[in-house]
């Protein structure tokens, strides 16, 4: 047997398994406070699902086989395809707006290299059957929540936003041609990563004036609203999208995360996907790669379901964000194990010590108590190990002594006091110390 | 596109989702308070694996293939494999006992039937590094538990439990030779599904005195353990075994489940598997499949991972004890998704009423607010049928009315009013009605 697991796959032992149930939870917390409900949906699904949107030149990426049925199945890259699928199939009976979260987890056959993973978890938020620029800014404010709830403040990350239908507009305004804008895109897309020299650049920008590049890269880089407002005031096709942009801007701030706000027009994702308000999430210094992206892709639902009904949303992975956590030591604590611990005095005492054991189980606290016999001050040690407050020193009679760890007090008390005191004392499901993811 | 899932899977739409949700946070609430800590592995592993355990015959049942780095892999059917080899692999870091519970998805690739999936949830909860029958009476107490917290007693489960080594020992004492094992091992396994007149029935036992045969069943059919200790008091193999069980049951009562236990010597689970005391939970009717099934695996871990260690655990699915508590009316009800909507009184109003909003929720209270101009009579019946218990109305200046939808009350605030009451009245991170599993 190999001792591993597959490359690329991760075993989440207890310590690795705390720190990712405790980000699931932050994600769950805001995602409920935003009044998203929760959803999942299978892990496999119909190979088409996935050509449907993306093409056939996906199926390299995949964990795609034929089932025993004969189906091309694949395991899911991606949310979106099945969210897409259950909202389309009770398009009629959902109240809308559709206010749904997932944390699928998702696979992608990658060559290996390292850090990268072939599997990770993605909390995906999305908003369906609101055209309105109102659900942008609502789901950006759930995406910056989520930060500060990590404890990620403005100077941690930066919500870098753009708008494809503002960018449109500039090129008309700057009169170039509907034809040069997917050469337009990509080569604003790798601005960052391809100076301005190089020939691939250049290329983009063929029979366009040098004038209007320049003014383009202007906009592009300073990506400043306001400006643009004063601008293009005399063109309503840039002035239309810029007010909508100040509305969102307006709202954002009013959602109280407008800090992690920068318009930038070079974020640019899926040109066949997205159709308005495009955003990532990004450290602050730069470094990583984005942990969330999103944006409105009005047209998919139609594409993929049959179904005319506008869509938003993001995806957030658990690799990205939990890296930059731990390198800005806002990593969780692994939570502790235990409330109490009973000890039985010796073996005469053993039955009645498990009795006691369940009695404080049953009230709500995590208690644990030697499958075999050991020493007092072994338990003492071992209780002290797993987190827990209190120690049960419990006879085969009588009265129980109850050791608190946190100053070595110890206290002698019936087993009646015992359970009224533990009851009262609001530690009902909790560890005590620390709360268990 | 197919509107549906693959055959087998299922869809979690939100109030699915919510029951699933409810049923997990009860595994997980009772698993903790009995010191278990939750770990995780990948859902697809190598095949081998898995053929390593059950034989190339399980290939049958798996959704298996070759991944693209030419690897034979399978979307696991059972999490014990994936759970021995990440003990063995620590197995010298690991402090014994070993407490650890997980609620993976599992997928076989069965014929398709009738409320038969190819995919389910299953809780499972291992205890390795403890051979004394305590760790035995604490495994079966928390599957009973569960039942306990689900609102399942002992009238409507019961868990049936045997012992393979009680079993061989009563053979040895009726002399009936070992090599008749299999068999009559088999034999019992089907008694209540097959008449003892059956000829697959009386072949097993070819060459076993009719007398031994009418002793051995009345054995198996009263399992009445003290019965046993007085009739086998002089055969110390037998007696060794029942005075076992008897401590088992002792312990069984000191954990309070003592009402749920039902020695059952016709239960046989995997005879190549388990090794001493297995257990299976069922509805007290006998109408339905095993709830819980599981049992002591001494020898697992030396043959999958070559680390000797006792070890014991059951798994717990989500269909059956889904459908026996709804058949019971003891499913959850879907919880509120809110606690408060926002109502901006008027256009003027829009943006103060995002900004409340995302107050509202920074106190940790699930609120929501029109994305679109709604009336005000169209919000307040939106926020009820989202469960929200109160509704704040909200000028562009000044004081807001908070409604209590309960009630009909109404009562105007300043906000700085609203927020202190919310703060303070204990809601936060709840739906104020009903707590969100």
């Amino acid at each position: 047997m190999s001792a591993g697991a597959l490359p690329g796959f991760r075993d989440f032992y207890p310590e690795q398994f705390a720190e990712r149930a405790w980000l699931f939870e932050v994600w769950r917390r805001v995602a409920r406070r935003f009044g998203f409900v929760e959803y999942d949906g299978p892990p496999l699904e119909s190979l088409e699902l996935y050509t449907k949107k993306s093409g056939d030149e996906i199926v390299g990426q995949l964990y795609n086989f034929k089932d025993k049925g004969d189906r091309d199945v694949a395991l899911r890259p991606e949310m979106t395809p099945t969210v897409a699928r259950m909202v389309a199939a009770k398009a009629n009976a959902l109240r809308k707006p559709v206010k749904w979260f997932s944390i699928p987890q998702l696979f992608r056959y990658e060559r290996q290299q390292k850090g990268r993973l072939r599997e990770h978890f993605q909390l995906n938020v999305d908003i369906f059957g609101e055209a309105d620029v109102s659900a942008d800014a609502e789901l950006l404010a759930v995406a910056c929540e989520i930060m500060r709830e990590c404890g990620l403040g403005p100077d941690d990350v930066r919500a870098r936003v753009s708008d494809r239908r503002l960018l449109t507009a500039l090129l008309r305004a700057l009169e170039i041609p509907a034809s040069s804008d997917a050469a337009v895109f990509a080569a604003i897309d790798k601005i960052e990563r391809i100076p301005r020299g190089h020939p691939l650049w250049e290329s983009a920008w063929t029979g366009i004036p040098a004038t209007t590049v320049d003014r383009l890269l202007g906009l592009v880089e300073s990506s400043d609203l306001d400006a643009m407002a004063r601008e293009f005031a005399h063109v309503p096709d840039v002035a239309g999208v810029v007010d909508r942009m100040l509305r969102y801007r307006s709202l954002v701030e009013a959602h109280g995360v407008g800090e992690y706000l920068k318009l930038d027009l070079k974020i640019v994702r899926g040109l066949a996907y997205y159709t308005g308000i495009v955003f990532e999430l990004f450290d602050a210094k730069g470094q990583m790669r984005a942990i969330c992206g999103g944006g409105r892709y009005d047209n998919l639902l139609e594409a993929l379901g049959g179904v005319d009904m506008p869509a938003l949303g993001f995806g957030m992975g658990d690799v990205v964000l939990s890296d930059l956590l731990r390198e800005r030591g806002k990593a969780p604590a692994t939570p502790a194990r235990l409330a109490c611990w009973v000890a039985p005095k010796d073996d005469r005492a053993y039955v009645r010590a498990v009795n006691v054991a369940a009695e404080l189980r049953r009230r709500g606290l995590a208690t644990d108590y030697p499958l075999r016999t050991q020493s007092l001050s072994k338990q003492v040690k071992v209780a002290a190990d797993a987190g827990a407050g209190r120690v049960v020193f419990v006879g085969d009679i009588g009265d129980v002594e109850v050791k608190t760890l946190a100053d070595g007090s110890q206290t002698t008390m019936s087993l009646e006091r015992l359970y009224d005191s533990l009851e009262n004392d609001g530690n009902s499901d909790s560890t005590g110390a620390t709360d268990h993811p």
